[in-house]
């Protein structure tokens, strides 16, 4: 089993992936990041091949018998998982340190049966039934009280040789608050208990009448290039009703998200030819079951504010960001949101 | 003028480097990472060519006139640099967020005169040099009261095409503390306020005790695998004896510090072939000049202990990495260290 290991001085995890492991040969053969490509026909994630994966977990799908070929998208457990679903939690000090089991879930969302489907190239449908799916997933990995914190997420056209290339995003459950939320929660409730507002809320207010770095938005969904974007062309997207939690989407707002999400990848496949991307959906945290301060995890619906973080991946990363955090961003989010705007398709 | 930019939910400061501009177009060319290449006798960092760069800010050599082929290292501003000596440093308010101008330091150390020296064929008396002009670096930044962090760091074969591929390195000084730093610094203290013992004399005890994670030492200093490694390979090297600054180092310990890193750069070579890597060196900020409380920067001399973090590039950084802050880690940091230790020149 995985092992999340704490840092003492920089005070955050890392998670030790041993089912992962490699030798140092293997990482000399990977030097060079290639644009995975698999053919169809081998593919585990296209019709027919259902078989070649481990059994789903859960399905979109026309008729009612599970791994069959007739699914919109499909959630299978990952081969190689980060975290393990069986097994005992345990939390343990090693002299110094801090060790807490690899428990969790690593479930690999299959978004579409189309193996050569571009990102950008999601029908509203194909876009509402990946949204749909994440949604689904988080109510049913809610249930489970080992739970922390649960996100989904997808790389496109982001990894190694050996990555699936056929579409597919992926949603992993944590027994830890990874630092980052965990310091997204605080502003949140700080902002909160000094202005008892949502800060959240107060930056959708501020970007409407700035005006300078919104890119597009529906009657629900808001996108901007935020302020402080570490990315260029980093966008930001936010329910425009006071929403803590993913989960409580409903249709009508996830046919919003659908369009907004899919004008996003479509433009920023117009303005920079389909670039490699992450995106993240931060929710709220769950709430049941939290030991102690019940007061403390319920103020949580009123200060935070689920959002979507989608980052493209443009520049790289290297010591200047890994020593400070920072991130050096060469376009201005102001100018980025301009060419986004001006990419809407006519 | 670069805007430091700080981000109100994530409570860290992106830089809009507005000198580096760039349009999409230029995103899309650069999409394949190139080892930078390029001819020797146009290299402005090589012998003759000190008029192709701007005029340097210190030098190591052999006689006493700047801008002469007679150097060991070389320091100049960086050409395009994210932050700026020049100017004001203004602190203002921008509707609902912070700003700080872009002053600071971007210095460009060019290591050796040897256009084609690999790190690890640095002999003990270039990598003396190295981090003696590092010494001397942060020793004259310090005087600048503006500065609340200075950093050096290296990126070794990281970058885009257009990167100089002769061997540097590079210094920043900053105008605000970056929240790693920040978080190091505050681990510290409250361990110091808890326990009267620095952090990270413990951390040394307890890697000697463990042994496990153990790389290389020699009478000043000792480099081990951190027990949390965020990456396959990391390394981290401290000063046996307790040295808030780096700044403070004598000529004796540079003599060990230049033993360690050659040894190690020598290993990480034999077992990974010439890996990209980042190194940084953490030190404390400048104490002199701080707005109010001066017990609190005094502290940081018993609190905090320099060190350098090598971090190799072996993995790719995706999804959950950006949403969680977690990094996973597919090799036990014990079996890094026992690769290193095997990896020992016989």
């Amino acid at each position: 089993m995985s092992e999340l290991r704490h840092d003492p001085v920089k005070k955050k995890w890392s998670v030790i992936a041993t089912e992962r492991s490699r030798r140092p040969h293997d990482f000399t053969l990977e030097k060079c990041e290639v644009e995975p490509q698999r053919e169809s026909s081998n593919c585990p994630f296209c019709y027919g091949n259902e078989d070649k994966t481990p059994n789903e977990v859960f399905a979109l799908r026309k008729g009612n018998e599970r791994n069959k070929p007739d699914w919109y998208t499909r959630v299978i457990p990952n081969k190689y998982p980060a975290f393990r679903i069986e097994g005992e939690l345990e939390r343990s000090g090693k002299g110094l340190y801090d060790e807490v089991s690899g428990v969790g879930a690593h479930e690999v969302i299959i978004d579409t049966p189309e193996h050569s489907l571009s990102l950008s190239g999601y029908d509203r449908k194909t876009m509402y039934n990946l949204f749909l799916t994440f949604r689904e997933r988080i109510r049913d990995l809610t249930n489970d009280t080992r739970f922390r914190c649960i996100m989904p997420f997808k790389n496109h056209r982001i990894g190694f040789g050996s990555a699936i290339g056929h579409p597919h995003s992926q949603v992993i459950a944590l027994p830890v608050l990874p630092h980052i939320l965990k310091t997204k929660l605080n502003s949140a409730r700080m902002h909160y208990r000094n202005k008892e507002r949502c800060l959240f809320c107060d930056i959708i207010e501020e970007e409407q009448r700035e005006a300078k770095r919104l890119v597009y938005e529906n009657q629900d969904f808001l996108a901007f290039c935020p302020y402080a974007s570490s990315f260029p062309f980093e966008l930001h997207v936010y329910p425009k009703r006071h929403r803590h939690n993913f989960a409580g989407t409903n249709e009508s707002e996830l046919h919003g998200l659908a369009d907004i999400m899919s004008e996003l990848f479509g433009r920023l496949d117009r303005v920079l030819q389909d670039p490699q991307l992450n995106f993240v959906i931060h929710t709220a945290p769950p709430l049941t079951n939290r030991p102690g301060k019940p007061d403390y995890w319920h103020s949580i619906k009123q200060d935070f504010h689920w959002h979507i973080e989608i980052a493209p991946r443009l520049t790289s990363i290297a010591g200047f960001e890994w020593g400070t955090g920072f991130h050096i961003n060469p376009v201005r989010p102001e100018d980025c949101a301009g060419y986004l705007r001006e990419a809407a398709e006519r």
